[in-house]
């Protein structure tokens, strides 16, 4: 039985969203943010780095949400989440995830997680200020150009397809209007619809 | 033949060893970052992100040095540089190399690009002084535990060792002392013995 160690609002749900998916044997771990959980001693022997999502499995810890969707779709090949035997295509898929995890993520994370990068309260409220834009800018280029369609990867649902869901998610809450991303609005309407998604949701929530 | 787009001084050129050590056929274009080439419109027709490294194949062009790196791995098996018949394996490369690309990579850029998340020249400075604290931390959790030796991964050389290499690299121009990661730096020091890596460096520089 794999277990997700993950949190609400953080990019952990793409990976349980990818789970429920490829219908693998799973447990949800949720941390306590507020509490600080994620640096609690018990959990920093999970993973060092303080961070969810973490899946254990029985060969040991996975960390980086890219590492455990390549993982999910390796490990369910019967679901068809990503082109695992395709060389150019796998590089397409960790592509378009990498682009997430380098660079939309972080942009985002400048809005209300300056102080990983600066002390002084003003440069945190500069970056703040200057994230919305950042983000847009990237989740734009996803928009243009990145983004196959229907799917991200084009014909196939893939794991580059949850992740893209969440963090598409996170626009509105940065002030971004999701209508001005056509593509992307599509594409977040489409996954709400998926019954993997809806599952998880239900199950978060409750 | 493949052709991969780079430019000194950046992760670039661990795409390049990882050719040079999978004795691929390729050649390397070479762009001149202090004239912008990056964002030239002939090398936005290749890569839209205007950054390196890109890398064009038969197929069409890969972007983000994970990306590349694991499609090296794939294309050229007979050079073992990833266990990409092992789905534990692989999501191990996949996230040491994601800890890189999200974390340590972004963390050193904010020294010099720090324009990117602010536009207030105080809050730029602010960064540039935080970011070899940040850096330094990103690089001692690699070497205090992420790191297997006596490569990354443990006993097999991996795409993850160039890219290490190169991040590890970026440590004294930060203004931090590679003595202070011991694994780190005997693991530069036996990189820059490798064939690869002299005959990359030898053409860089020449």
């Amino acid at each position: 039985m794999l277990r997700l160690y993950t949190a609400p609002g953080t990019i952990g749900l793409a990976c349980e969203i990818a789970l429920e998916e490829a219908r693998a044997p799973y447990e949800a771990v949720r941390l306590n943010f507020r509490e600080n959980e994620q640096r609690g001693e018990a959990y920093l022997a999970v993973n060092p780095k303080a961070r969810v999502p973490a899946l254990a499995t029985d060969r040991g810890i996975i960390t980086e949400a890219p590492a455990i969707l390549g993982y999910v779709a390796r490990t369910f090949p019967e679901a068809g989440l990503a082109p695992t035997a395709d060389a150019f295509g796998m590089a397409e898929v960790e592509s378009f995830m990498s682009y997430l995890c380098s660079w939309a993520h972080p942009a985002a994370a400048h809005r209300h997680r300056g102080y990983r990068w600066a002390d002084d309260p003003a440069a945190i409220a500069e970056m703040r200020r200057k994230a919305p834009e950042v983000f847009g800018e990237a989740m734009r280029l996803i928009d243009a150009d990145l983004f196959k369609g229907p799917w991200a990867m084009g014909e196939a649902y893939t794991v580059c397809d949850p992740y893209l869901y969440v963090v598409a998610g996170w626009l509105p809450r940065d002030g971004l209007d999701l209508a001005a991303f056509p593509r992307l609005a599509d594409h977040f309407v489409r996954m709400g619809a998926r019954p993997a998604v809806q599952s998880v949701l239900a199950r978060v929530a409750g």
